[in-house]
This record gives C-alpha cells, sequence and structure tokens, in this order.
C-alpha cells in the first residue's frame, strides 16, 4: 500500500542497513576486529523481531551482538528498532543457523542465546531443531572455551528433549527452571516471553557449557 | 513365628553385625584410615534393603561404600545380602542423613548416591527431601572438591523440582535424563529401579557437582 508509506521509510530502511551485514562470511575469525572496542562477541540465533537483542545489547555495551535471522520481514523490524534506539553494538545477519560456523571461527563467540527456537513438534523434525545435536556440535566450535549457550523456551518438551542433547552431548547445566519468572521478572525477555509471562506461561531456562570437569 | 526361624539365623545375624559401624562419629575424618586399602569413600544415603550398594560394591571392590539408612528394619536387609554375598568393602549405618556431617569430615567424601528418596509430595514436607536446599548444603561440606552427586527417581515431580533446587544452590548438572534406561538397562539398579524398569516406568537420572566454572 504505497499510498500509506511513511514519508521518511526509504531513509529509515537505508540507515537500517548500516547495522546489516550481507557478506558475515568475510568477517570470519575477525568480528571483534571489523568492529573494535568491543570485549567479546555474542550470537543470537533466531532474533526475531529483535527485542531480546535491542534490550541486551543496550545494557551491555561493550559486548558486540550479532544477531542472526532467516525470516528478513521479521529481521527489519528488528532492525528498525535497533536503529530508532540508536543502539551501536548489534549487527544483522540474514542466515540460517546451520551456516554459523561459515561466519563465525572456531572460538570467536563467548555466548550463543537461543531464545523461543520453532519446537519442531514432530518426530522427524527433531534434527532441526535448534538444540538437535548435529547444531551443537556446531555451537562448540564457534564458542570459545568455557562459552555458554543460554537457552529459553515456552514449549517443555523440546526443553526436556533439550536437557538430554545436551548431557547426551556432554555439555553441563546450570540455572535450570521450569519457571524463570516464579519469584518476578528475571533477565531480558523476548517480544514471546513478554506475551507468554503475561499469560501466566511458564518460562523454561538453561545454561549449557562445554566443559571438562576436573 | 520362633518355630520357622532357620537355626543359623542368630549367627548371621552375628556375622552381619562385623558390616555395621555403631559408632560412625568415632570415624569422622579417618573412614580411609580405618578401613585401609581403599581408593575412595562413597556414601548412599537411603539403601533400602541394599540391592544398589551390594552390587555397586560388588563392581568396585577398590571403592569404600558407607549405606546409610533409618530404618532398620531394611537395613537388616541389606547388610545379609552384602554378607551373603561375601562382599568387604560396605560398612552399614543406621542414621538419618541429616547427620551426615556428624559422620563424614569435610572433604572425605568422592561420591554421594540418592536412589529412589521418599518423594514427600505435601509442599510443607518438600523441606524434608534429601535434595532440598538445607541437605545441599550438608552435602557440599562433605564432598570432596569435584565430588558428584548421583540422583535418580521415578518420581517426575520430585526430579522436577531437585533440578531447580541443584541449581539454585550453585550446582552443575551433567547427565540430566527423563528415561535413563530408554536405550536397555543403564549402570546398577536398585530394588526398586529393577522393579520399575520392568513395569516400563521411566527413570530420571542427573549428575551434580558444585564447581565454580572458568
Amino acid at each position: 500500500m504505497r499510498m500509506r508509506k511513511k514519508p521518511n521509510l526509504i531513509p529509515r530502511m537505508e540507515w537500517c542497513a548500516a547495522v546489516q551485514v550481507t557478506q558475515p562470511e568475510s568477517l570470519r575469525g575477525r568480528w571483534l576486529e571489523a568492529f573494535p572496542g568491543y570485549r567479546e562477541l555474542r550470537v543470537e540465533l533466531g532474533c526475531g523481531k529483535g527485542r531480546f537483542t535491542a534490550d541486551s545489547a543496550f545494557d551491555e555495551p561493550d559486548v558486540l551482538f550479532a544477531a542472526v535471522e532467516r525470516v528478513p520481514d521479521a529481521m527489519v523490524v528488528a532492525m528498525e528498532r535497533v536503529c530508532e534506539r540508536g543502539i551501536e553494538n548489534v549487527r544483522f545477519i540474514d542466515a540460517d543457523a546451520v551456516r554459523c560456523t561459515e561466519i563465525f571461527a572456531p572460538g570467536e563467540v563467548s555466548r550463543i542465546y537461543i531464545n523461543f527456537p520453532d519446537p519442531w513438534l514432530k518426530k522427524r523434525q527433531f534434527k532441526r531443531r535448534l538444540t538437535a545435536p548435529s547444531f551443537l556440535a556446531l555451537y562448540e566450535q564457534i564458542l570459545k572455551p568455557g562459552g555458554e549457550i543460554w537457552f529459553k523456551t515456552d514449549n517443555r518438551p523440546l526443553f526436556d528433549w533439550s536437557v538430554e542433547s545436551f548431557c547426551e552431548n556432554g555439555w553441563t547445566l546450570s540455572q535450570v527452571t521450569n519457571d524463570l519468572h516464579k519469584n518476578g521478572p528475571a533477565g531480558v525477555m523476548t517480544d514471546y516471553e513478554a506475551k507468554f509471562h503475561a499469560e501466566g506461561v511458564p518460562i523454561n531456562r538453561l545454561v549449557a557449557r562445554k566443559v571438562i570437569l576436573p
């Protein structure tokens, strides 16, 4: 509906383009070099409309956030959000999570966020879950030693399955909960999460690390 | 029913007495000194009729097992079992788990087993659960650095509650599963567990460590 287009949409989109990295493979292994001044790189896989990434980046301006999203229609909203708020420490990548090892070098990432991913409820689809063993093997490559995965979902079957997936692949878990906000809102929320929380839906959360314990 | 008593019951009980420690506090801090030749001390809290302890001790003859049980009627069965099989590396303690810090010194225990404990299903009873925060604080004292708690239960609400109890108190988890035997029998089973497994009841399991990760 062109007639209703806001007069500043085009300049706004152009401004947004500055926070997108269209050739992310070209930065593999030198993200913190290409964007200097940040103490570490964190990645959100599936940033959706970007509330979580925007709020996290706002809270921690000394951390570089790479927000990966395979649905451009959602990612544009996230990009606008970040740009509107003047947040400078986020870069957007239009890609599927399976490409993460092409985009990030071994040990380059300090933390991976996986928030409310597609639960893929049919058994034959389980391999597509972002916590499936084949994905964990990719994350293990790009995470630095002691690096963490922060995982949240409202879907309990996905959560329980993921706990087993992590453990069967040698990850250790901490901060496991089936009701993250039981004592009041805890941490930065995604758009989905804020909605679920308002509806009283419990949120599952865990932190996973691939460490060899003594 | 005296008339049915086996003629060798009295000598059998006397023989069993050798595997019980009636003054366990007197061995606090010197269990491996009092029973030399073992590489480490492990404790089962609530050994019941002793199948798990007996089988574990049989499998690992170089480990000393302290089996704690507050119900003497159950413990006697466990003691007989161990004696009948000629297993030498188990000592029985008739005590409540809450006394564990009186019986074991800081860092004296390598591993604690908690198998199918009373689930204490009413909310006001939760504090009696062997995975309640007050108990975890005791276990932390007696475990050596890197020492583990191996926990199993068929009771899913207890298991989920315990996962949160461990995590809220800074323990890290590994080997978390809601169906331990899904790929066939795994590890030494308790009496209860063998029965549940035969009935197709899934068994929950985790390993917890109190470690400061890098």
